[in-house]
Order: C-alpha cells, then structure tokens, then sequence
C-alpha cells in the first residue's frame, strides 16, 4: 500500500509549515518582537563576557533565524544526524552565534547555555568554536573562509538531487530535503561562489535556496567601497529565481513568505533580505558591529532601549524556550515519519530500499577492491600514468554508484569517462540544447571552475559520509585554484579523490605556467591529506588503494602527462601502502637513490649509469607518499632507507626540494620555474639525465668514501647546483 | 604652447582609426578574406609541424586579430615598450600563435618566421612559448592559467587610469592607452574573473574592453555542458557596457565597429563576439579542434576547400604582408607623437613631467630608504607585528606615490591606512553613494576578494616595471585563496609586497580555519618569492627593506595578530637581510635554538628555562627568511647555524615542518590543524610553552651528549611527539 502524503505528515511544499503566515502575523507578533531582543542582547552578552567575537551580524540576522528554525527548516533538534533533515550551511561562519543560540532555543541537547557561554573561552571542549565546525553535532560544514559555504551548499544540494533521482519512487520521496545557505555580502565577492552560483543555475538546483544578509557593511565599510553591482541581477542571470525582503530585521512573516516560497520554486532561489548589522546597539549599521565587543557600558544602554534589565545578563524568558517548544517535538514527527516512510518502502521497493540504506548508512555498495585490476592486466608498455588512473579508477566508478566522478573541463586528458557514463545534469538542458544527461548522472562536467569543483565536492561528501565519494580531476597545477577548497576537506576530514595529471615539467610545451614546481609542498605538508605519486600502473593501482582505505581523509593523486616506464617487476600495490619501499635492493651498494613518481626513470638510469660507467652500486627506494610512510614503524623506516654512515641517500624530483631534507642528504631537483620545451627536453634541460646525474652522485659517493655521510649534514647539496646551498665544516 | 590633438595625430576617440568603418569595407574585404585564410592554414600548418599545439581558438579568432591589430590597437612594432602602447593580453593564453602570428605579419622584429616555426619546437631560444611570456617583446603579462588574464587586464586598466588622474593635463593626455583583453569561454567561468570582473564595473573602468571569443566550445564540448547561464545579462548587470557580434568569423568590420564603440564607452565594455573554433578546419565548431594538430591530410583538405595549395606549408603572399604594412610606420607615428606631447607637456608642466619621467622610467620617485623609521623610535613594549607592519610601511605609502595600497576589506586588522590616504574609486560614486575617493587614490578596497586582489596587483605591475608597486594585504590563511595569482607574480618577476597578517595558531579565537599549517611550506618552496616572517618590529622594518630591494620578486611579509615581545638589544634590519643571523650567542652552548617569527618568544623562554632549570647553555639563531639564508655564503651560514657533532639545532615554529629539516635536526611544529582557542591557549594546547618545551630539549641533548649529533640523521623528531617520526641506527 501507498502511504499518501497527509499520513505521513511529509506535508506537500509549499505548505508544510503548521502555521501559515497569516496565523504568524496574528499570534505571534509579540513573542517574535520578544524573541528578537532577547537574541540580540544574549549575542551582546556573549560577545561581552570575553570582549571579543563577532556579534553584528548574528544579531542583524535574528529575525531570519526565527523564520527559519521555528518554521521553515526540516530537522529534529533530538537527532540532528536524520538522514532526510534540510541541511543548514552558515557561509558567513564568523556569525557562529546565530546557528549556536537558535541551536540552543530550539532545544538541542548538547548545546546548553552553559556550552553557548564558552564561545571565545578557554574551553578546550567547547562546542562553540569561532567558526562553526563539523565535528559538532548539528554543524552540516565547517564554514569561515568566506565563500566556501555557498560551495558547499551546492554539493549538499547536488547531493540530495542526485539521490533522489536514483531512490525516489511515486509517493516514496525518500530525500526531499531542502538546503538553505545563509551568506553575507562577502561571500558575494568570492570568486569560489561566483563559480558555485553559475552551477547551482546551470543545474537548476530547486532545493537550494541562499539567504543573503543583506547589511551592506563589511570590515572596511560600507559595501559600496567595493562592490556597486546590482546583485539581484547577476543571481537572474545565473539562473536564479530572486525574492526580495526589504524589512529583514523585524518582519519574520515577510522573510516567512519568501523561504515558503524558496522552496516551491523552480530554479534555486537567492532571497535577498535586508537587515541592520548589530541593530539596536550604538554602532547599528555601522563595520564596528562586525568583529568586537560593544563594551558592557552600551550592551546595557541597548537593553535599556530595548526596555529590558540592563544589569541582567544571558536572559532567557520562559516563554522565549515556550515559543521554540514545539520545534522538537514537530522534529521528532519528521523523523518518524520519515522512519515510517522508509518502512513503507522497503516493503514497495526492497531492491530500492536495500541499496538505499546503505547508501544512509554511508556504505559502499559493493567491495570495491574486487574492481581494482590485477598487475598482470596491466599494460607492460610506456603508459602515461594518467592513462593508468583510467585503467584504475573506470571499473571503480562503473561498478560503484558510491563514486561521482568530475572535471574541470579535462575530459579528454584526465581519463575519467568510464562505459555508458552519465552525465549529472538537468534533465530540461536535452530539450534545451541537446546536452544529455540527468540527475542521476555520475559524471560532472565541472566547467572551467576548480575551486568551486573543489568545494562543492566538500558538500558532497558531507552530505552524509560515505554516501558518495566525489572524485575530482584536472592538471595538478589548477590545483593551486582549488587549494582553499582542498585544504578544507582536509579539515574536516571528507573522503575525496582529486586526480591530479600533468604532473611535473614533463608535461612539456604548455610551459611553466602549466608545470609545478611548489605545489607538491603545499599538499605534503598539508595536515590530513595523502599526496600520492606514483610512478606506474601497478603504483596508480596501490594509489586508488590507499585513497580508498583513508576514508577520513581527501587523497591528491599525482600523475603524468607523459608515457612513463612500467617496473612490474620492481613496483608494488603494498608497498604504496607503506609510503616507501625497496624498489631494487642491491648488495655492497654506496649510495640509496630515492626514485618519485614520473621521475622514477631518472633512477633507474642513474643506478644503470653509475654501474656500468664507475662500478658504484647503487639500491632505489620508491616513495611515492611521504605521510604514509612517515606513519611506519621506525624498524620498517629503517629496513627501507637504512641509514649507514657510508651510504648516502639522494632523491630523484622535478618539484623544489622542501620536505626531503627529513629523507635524503641529497637530491636532484628544481628551485626555479619550469620552462616550454617538449617533456623530455624540458626535464634534459634541468639537467634530469641519468648520464647528467649519475657523475654527479659519483662525486657524491666519493666525497662520502673519505669523509662520511656526516660532512653532508647542514649541507644538504642540490646536485643540479641550481640552489646550491649548504657548507663544509 | 598647448599641441592640439590634430597635429599630434593623437586622435580623438572612436575616430581614431585611419579607415572608418565603410571605407574598409569597401576597399578591404577582398583582401580581409585572403588574410583570414592565410592565417587560418598558417596556425594549422604550425601546429601540424611538432603534432601538437592549440589551433581551434586561434584560427576562430582570426578575424578579431585583424581588426585589432592593423586598424584598432595603438602600438608600435618597432618598440614594443613604447609608454603609452594600448596592452592587450590574452587570457585564453593557449591560442598564443593568434597573437604570435599576427606580431610577425605586423612586423615585430624579433618575430621572424622562423621564430614562428620555434612553436612547439626544442629551441631554448623560442619566442613562441605554449604560452605567452613576458619576458618577450610584446608581450604584456604571462598568461595561461585561465582567468587570470582577466585579472590582469583590469590591473593594466587601472594603472593607466591612476596614472591618467594624476599627471594629465588639459590638452596633454600623456596616459590615454586603452587595455584589450582577448577570453575564451573558460575565463568567463573562473572565481578569478568573476572577481575582476566585478572590481572593473565598480571602477568603471572604460579603458578596458574584453573581446569574448564565443565559441561554445571547451575541451569537453559544448559550453552548455556546463555553463548555460545569460553572460551578457551578468556583465551588464556588474556594470558593463556590453556589445554583440554576430559573426565573428568573418566580419572584420562588424567587429570593428564594436571595438571603436568600446574605446568611446563610459563603462568598461564586454564585446561578445561568436565564432567557430578550428573554422575551414574538418573539426571545426568541436572540441578536437582545441588543443591537438588536425592531421596533415586535414590541412591539405582545408587548404583545398580555401583554394589553396594544399602542398604549400607557411605560405605568406606578399599581399598580406602589404595589408599590414602600413602598421609598422602608423605605430612609429604614435610613438614620435607621444614624444613630442611629452616634449611639450613638460614645458608646460615641468614639476610634473619631471616627476611624469620617472615613472615612465620605471624609478621610484624618492629614497625610500629614509621613510624606514629608525630602530630607537619603535615601541619597547609588546607590540602585535601587524601594527609593526603599519609604523614601517604607512610613512613609505605617505610619501612615495609609487605605492599603491590595498587590502581584503580588513583594514581595521591589517594596519595599512596612512594619514590621509585617498582611495581609488570611480569619482561618480562621491555623489551617487557618499564614497569618497577617485583614480588618483592609492588605497585599495578590493572587497573580500583575494584572489583578484593578487592578480590584478599582478596587472598594475606589469603596466611598466617600477611604475607602481602593489602592496596587498588580508589574513595570512587567506592568501591560499590567492596562490594562483602570488604564483603568476613570482613567474613574472614582478615587484609587489603581500603584507599577511594573524600568521599562526597565536590568531586564536577564529580557529582552524583561519590559523595556516602548510600554506608557509608552499611559499617557501616557491621559486623567486621572499616568504619572510619577522619577529619584532626591527625585523619587521628589515623585511621592508628587503621586500624593496627585491625589485624583480614579490615578498610575503608574515605578520602577527597578538602582541610580540620587543628584543631590540638582539634584532637587526641588516640581519633579515641575511635571512638568518645570531640572535644571541652563548660561550658553551650545547643546542642552538631557531626562533622564528611570532614564536620567538618560545624560543627565547627555552633558551631562559634551559638555563635556569637544567644549567644548559643555548643559543638563538633568528630565521625570517629561508630563501634568503640560502643565498648567502657558505661561511656566514656556518658562522650562524655553527654545525658541529656535539650540538643540535632545534627549530620551534607553529606551523608544518617540511623543509626546517635543511637547516635543524629537531623541531617543535605542528602537524594537525590547530584550534579555536584564544591565542595564548591554543599555543599551550599544542605545546607552545617554554615549560614544555625546555624538558624535551634537555632530553634531546642529553641524548647527543652519549652519541653525538649523527644519532639524529634520518631521526627528524617533532619534539612535540604529534609527528613522530624517524630511528634509531
């Protein structure tokens, strides 16, 4: 049997609210006037204790708040993890308070007055960070670097688009949430949303609404010393339906309206509300509200003028928590009701609903190693290792419906198109203009935007972890686009894939705006990342291995442009596994090459040259992840690069050096910009050559012969002589 | 005697142009669609010689090239760098051989033929680069990453309107050049852009047109795949003078006509041109025509289908040489009549034109070295480096009006504003909106947009080496949003200070998000860019001076939020310039300590405890700056780190460690990602803390003391024990 809606209480949009904004106006006209001063000066209080934090715009905000969680938003303050709840993003994170005070009035557990009164103290478990932060229960993203949110609310979108497509049957709408991004003026400068907002519009994302706090302030002043654009119309352009509210500081029923209508519309909506930064206090409209305390002289003057007890501090009437009761209890019925729905469901689509629990349960549809190809299927031939990731990554992502697999617009050169790929799109763009593809689609065409691919990925992944996996691909170097976006995945720990090819000065004639030099260091000392690089297929194949075991951590995966070697005899999945290892052992040997990724040859030729020219035996360590192997017990470390005051150690890489000094005494690197030339001249004419570096460690293992290893301490020897650097003593 | 612009054959706009639009039309489309064909298969052919390349966006942009550069841009072939030159760059930096080809067939006498034919080729000596350099002649800025160029076209814009305000003159426009700026469809879709964007139409900018190569088509496909938003209405609706071309492809006129309306417009002006990638081509309107050679008997084929000789390669008639030859000595005439304006203007105006000169000559225009305060007048007390940073730079922006000053809406953090600064602002805005301000202003408000900021600096220093210096400024963490554009300064050579503030966990209360691990690892390893990170306000003045001494690299000046002990008995501007120098020696000294920027301070209450406590003697070597210690001597780095087999050498530095292992066998340092907590507790909370730190260097020493300083090779240790790693051997 069909439940129908009205059992279910998963009322229909847009009335799902059990007020309807006329009976609001009517009975709660004065407690929201109430609720409102009450806010506003427990976030003057807040801010007060500490004389510090950022207390305008949560206060200007107040009246959005109130809309939004006594009325409009979907959750369950008991369970704040319910699968189908709207997702909250706070891209203006600096305004915490707002989320953590409406946290608390509608009764979350956690989030006592007590924890409320430790934002900006000492505490070290306080759940009132300056910034909102995922760890916390009812925090959706980790939100301050501005933008980002907007980013990260057209993933959670995406998300909930995407499984609804794939799970939602007739009268089972299964996910139907709603997401609602809360920005300030400045996450409208942000190229990040500027790149987030033109997909959101691209792919039509009716669940998705961002409510723009309107105060026309920021730091430096007034919003008109840097920004004159008419908003509203650049929204419509990108494809946008637009609301305007032009009393956002008072009129609840008016900002009601609009987020009633937010979510009935279309298109995504851009509700643009105007409000007052830190209204009812001395410095109301003014950048002073923005990032300090107002001084405890004028909080009290504010709630004189509120009429209110100024000597009384953290006042919260009953009848304030009164106002919110029903928001738990109205939660707890979301949640059973959606428990219920599932049940139904379960029983109408077990096969559905089989895949679909695990899916909430943030599981992997099937065992994903069983895709990931034997070492003797690979090919034997050059190989561009971004010709492996394909070979790797196709069968994984064609298998896996876990996997969303995207490009900065590098289809053609990253590899990532598996059989019979659909694309994620909006279904309306076939008729349109013939662009095929739905929202069940897997494949995301990114466009030119690697930040925004970045941190919508960010979404993605925090939609609910585990549920999907986005794996991103563009060259390395774009990276760099994306690197705030990177890094905050780091931070919060998402599962992600970014597939980075072109890799190094191989890459050739595109020239050194193309060829990384710096990045890598970036990446490798980012905490909680994994940048591994891997110098052939079997190597790729220990990558994705690595990337997918690390299920709390995003994985940077470094490949080649050009062909490179395969060593099936040499190179090891497991050996990936531990960050480094033997790649060729060798008797008697004098020195330890250290073999990375795409510059693994450059090793080999040198242990080969060294050999055959001046009888010097030499062993390669591959070392394609320095955080793996850094987490290695110290006997493995040793078995690996066997430290001997006779035998030095020398890496083989075209990026700057930074970071190696831990491993080696030595290395052949780059310390200036790459240069346009075909790949293998380019790397000729940095002196990347085992016929140019094997005399040169010669002269190093000589040196070593008489003095020992310890003459190269604090003095570490670029053997290129291009950053020449270090002494004798 | 005032010259008038008739004799100057400095035209007024938009007549500017000897042909007016009809009389082209007439005399010239014979001759334009001979041109347009020989250029097309002349791309093609280039491409075709190495297999490779980017022909499509070149051959569409056929017809743009020649309306640009033989009837719309002033320019002079025979000198490049003539002052006054309209720029033009090309953002879509990968169809270079359209403005490769066109530099030849104009008569730059560099571009020879045969350096045309060096594209793709394995000479070193190339002039024809995957992308344009600029280092070569003729070209403005290095492009290719995408968007950028955007950017940087609007810093062009800027600087000649700043320039324009200031040294103009009724009858004299010494500074009238207009910037054009050459995009494909992925410009329009990068952050970066958007941004730039954005700042243009606030700026008004009408000395900068973009011309839009619309072809629709990116690597993956159609534009519509993922980008289906209404531009034209974005541009307008942030301030833009927008222009349609309907075809592209062939109507030199048509494009013509809309090119001198741009110079005319009072807004900057967005020229939507459509054309056809690869066109002739039998891939045209197609991806395949974007970056890959067609094959050589699709060359033949097209050559055929134009009715040309498909056996012929480079062909060049004379007739299309003589179609340009008129440029050459138009361009001479333009730079003679600017000279001689120059000439009589400073007759007229001689305090200006003196002043007008050294610009022009790239000179600052006073010592700077005199506005640096001296040490005795800098505060004793605690004093937050960030407030250093305002005491050494605000007298040097007062008084040298080569600075042009900004900031990521955070002046009330950064310290940057000096004593009646006047920002640079569209004078309009004074009466529509209250904001003062006008183009000759110094001080920036770029709004929250990093990104933009360090690109269009990149833009304004590029206008003519030593003109203008870009001083950039926002919080530390957020120039991870400008790393693609800090890059592309560092390529370029370009002289620019980036002042990053709140540097470290010591930020406190705003958390993780705001508080940098890696991003220092990525500016350290970054070739032709000073990271340098003072630890008092004398350092703070030596960082200054070597930021202006380095006029062909850009510097990040790493500043902190909290207040910082003063040590003006130990610091010294000389030092910094060293980029590491003896902080204070000790006879006896078992460990040399590494103090570093913010956290001197631990180091500092180390070497006392150590002292005190355990009766070990320590000394402390002061860091600031990496890539500057590298470059001195071996014998004064020996003088300062003073390796020797009985004394370690510990860094303590709150950020990650990868690359301190060059110079340290030890390091106290962070590998996770820090915390909200005020400043002082989160360094507690991470070990940060004399107490903590004096035990373990004790033990470190203890151990060296039995096995001497080679027990630590290959045995990095994270003091701290949050990254441990390393053996015993």
């Amino acid at each position: 049997m069909t439940p129908s809606l009205e059992v279910l209480d998963i009322d229909p949009k847009p009335t799902l609210n059990p007020y309807s904004v006329n009976s609001i106006k009517n009975e709660d006209g004065d407690k929201n006037d109430l609720v409102l001063k009450v806010f506003r000066c427990l976030i003057a209080d807040l801010c007060e204790q500490f004389k510090g934090g950022h207390p305008g715009g949560a206060m200007g905000m107040a009246a959005i708040g109130v809309a939004l969680w006594k009325y409009v938003m979907r959750f369950s303050p008991r369970n704040p993890s319910y699968f189908n709840r709207d997702r909250f993003v706070l891209s203006n994170g600096h305004t915490c308070l707002f989320q953590y005070t409406f946290m608390h009035l509608v009764g979350y557990d956690n989030m006592t007055l007590d924890q409320l009164k430790s934002y900006h103290s000492k505490r070290v478990d306080s759940l009132c960070p300056g910034h909102p932060e995922i760890e916390h229960e009812g925090i959706e993203v980790t939100t301050g670097p501005l933008g980002q949110g907007v980013a990260n609310a057209v993933g959670l979108a995406m998300a909930s688009k995407h499984l609804a497509a794939i799970y939602n049957q007739p009268g089972f709408p299964v996910v139907d949430n709603m997401t609602w991004c809360m920005i300030g003026d400045a996450c409208l400068q942000e190229g990040v949303a500027l790149e987030a907002i033109s997909l959101a519009g691209h792919w039509k994302l009716n669940n998705l609404a961002i409510i723009y706090d309107n105060n026309q302030i920021t730091c430096d002043g007034s919003v008109d010393l840097a920004n004159t654009e008419d908003v509203n119309g650049k929204m419509r352009a990108s494809g946008w339906n637009v609301i305007d509210v032009f009393d956002g500081v008072f009129d609840v029923n008016g900002i009601l309206e609009a987020l009633i209508t937010s979510r009935a519309s279309d298109k995504p909506t851009f509700v643009n509300v105007r409000t007052i930064i830190g209204v009812g206090s001395a410095v109301a409209n003014n950048a002073k509200a923005h990032g300090a305390a107002f001084g405890s002289e004028a909080v009290a003057n504010m709630k004189k003028s509120f009429g209110m007890d100024p000597e009384a501090h953290f006042v919260i009437p009953d009848t304030v928590y009164e106002y919110f009761h029903e928001v738990r209890s109205r939660g707890a019925r979301y949640e059973a009701n959606w428990n219920s729905l599932v049940a139904s469901y379960a029983k109408s689509h077990p096969q559905l609903a089989r895949e679909f629990n695990l899916r909430v349960r943030g599981k992997m549809l099937d065992d994903w190693s069983k895709y990931i190809p034997s070492k003797e299927s690979f090919p034997t031939g050059p190989t561009p290792s971004r010709k492996s990731a394909g070979i790797v990554c196709n069968p994984l992502a064609q298998n896996l419906k876990n996997f969303m697999v995207g490009t900065a617009d590098l289809s053609p050169s990253v590899n990532m198109i598996w059989k019979d790929k659909v694309d994620f799109q909006n279904p309306e763009l076939k008729t349109a203009c013939g662009i095929n593809g739905d929202y069940s689609g897997r494949y995301i065409h990114w466009g030119i935007r690697e930040h925004a691919m970045a941190s919508i990925s960010n979404g993605l992944a925090a939609f609910n972890r585990g549920t999907i996996l986005p794996i991103t691909s563009t060259f390395f170097i774009f990276y760099i686009y994306a690197a705030a976006g990177i890094r905050m995945g780091a931070l919060q720990g998402l599962h992600q894939i970014h597939i980075a090819t072109h890799d190094s000065i191989g890459t050739g004639e595109d020239g050194p705006t193309h060829q990384p030099i710096a990045l890598p260091s970036l990446y490798r000392s980012m905490p909680n990342l994994l940048y591994i690089r891997p110098c052939d297929t079997e190597e790729v194949a220990g990558a994705f291995i690595a990337a997918l075991n690390a299920t709390s951590t995003p994985s940077i995966i470094s490949l080649s442009r050009q062909n490179l070697p395969q060593y099936p005899a040499h190179t090891s999945r497991d050996g990936v596994q531990l960050g480094a290892y033997v790649f060729s052992e060798q008797t008697g040997a004098e020195v330890t090459l250290i073999g990375v990724g795409a510059e693994m040859v450059f090793a080999v030729e040198t242990r080969d040259i060294l050999a055959k020219e001046y009888g010097i035996k030499a062993r390669i360590v591959s070392f394609p992840c320095q955080r793996l192997f850094d987490q290695q017990s110290r006997e493995y470390q040793q078995e690996v690069l066997q430290y001997r005051a006779d035998r030095p150690i020398v890496v083989i890489e075209a990026f700057a050096i930074n970071g190696w000094e831990r491993y080696a005494d030595a290395g052949v690197s780059m310390s200036s910009f790459g240069k346009s030339l075909p790949g293998g001249t380019a790397y000729e004419h940095f002196g990347f050559d085992g016929k140019v570096i094997a005399p040169k460690v010669k002269a190093l293992v000589e040196k070593v012969r008489k003095e020992g290893v310890r003459c190269l301490r604090g003095n570490f020897r670029d053997l290129n002589g291009i950053m020449g650097y270090g002494f004798e003593h």
